[in-house]
């Protein structure tokens, strides 16, 4: 078990101290506070209407956030990749029923945190709040780039943008959620991918 | 001068304890960090390619954060209104060039302080890390709520959100930043509004 769980924290530890100094003690005790677990393709860990009772830190694969309108048509809202943390937020952070739904893409391997545990450590460690502090100024920023994006750029602006900073994603996912998560149609998508 | 500048911070004082208790002490020294003036209606505060020196708390009146393309067309970002902290936030948070401009919509009053003070305050005030943590927290609320809209609401659904949450803002503000904050056509919002 040591050998094999302590290698399952790997990237969680270099995430605690990617920003600031953590000692090896504290890192323990904030590890000590996510789970493990695999997930399916296609799982979905969260569904509209229900309070997000967890926050995910992605070890391997990737987990998408999704709206559902009444038709059952789909818009990714959010994707969470590796090394990152992520959640249905809003519903997370106010323990309110969630407007999405979260689903893991791929197979994944993920990390999860309750949200007592997760405010439990606010109150308790000030380095904890510090770390989720600067991460949340950084997904402020990139949703405000993700707003920029859809009020300012154009289809082959978007897709530019994409392949600019995470030209992998084409490859990986499939069409519909890229051109979802971009918020251009398919039809566009595979224009602007024949062109390259 | 007494009774004038404590009238200028009484709304600030009332947002630093809006979450958590701030002894008095603290609060005057969160307060004495704050500089006080007016703008004119049109006033640009920050350009693109400027580095933001300053976050901005609104006494009276509003903000706009917007950005501007090639051809000299505004797409409106964010708006700050009374008793709410906002600048261009990424250009501020890294000290990095800004893609937007601010601009006072209205002759406003308003509160600023500098990126220095705001940080030193972060270093020796826990209090005030946890403020502007919680703060972030609605802040990325209200950025994911958007790009919901953008990417999951009509012209109608968008207009409807809007005169729920804020009925005020179609009549205060001209229907071109309305409409840009939207994300849909000046002919579309006259429209709906004739509805009304």
């Amino acid at each position: 078990m040591i050998g094999q769980e302590a290698d399952v924290y790997r990237q969680l530890k270099q995430y605690f101290s990617k920003y600031i100094t953590v000692s090896d003690e504290q890192t323990s005790v904030f590890c000590s506070k996510f789970k493990h677990r695999r997930t399916k393709r296609g799982e979905v860990l969260l569904r509209a209407g229900e309070v997000a009772p967890y926050s995910y830190f992605v070890n391997k694969g990737c987990l998408r956030v999704y709206m559902m309108d009444a038709e059952g048509r789909e818009s990714t809202r959010f994707l969470v990749f590796e090394n990152c943390i992520g959640t249905a937020f809003p519903s997370f952070t106010l323990q309110e029923p969630s407007m999405a739904y979260i689903q893991s893409v791929e197979p994944s391997e993920i990390l999860y945190i309750t949200h007592k545990d997760f405010n439990e450590m606010l109150d308790t460690f000030p380095v904890w709040e510090r770390i989720y502090r600067i991460d949340l100024e950084r997904e402020y920023i990139a949703s405000i780039r993700r707003i920029e994006s859809l009020i300012t750029m154009d289809a082959k602006q978007k897709y530019n943008m994409l392949m600019n900073t995470n030209p992998s994603l084409i490859q990986r996912l499939p069409s519909k959620i890229i051109a979802d998560y971009l918020g251009i149609s398919q039809e566009t998508l595979s224009r602007l991918k024949s062109k390259k």
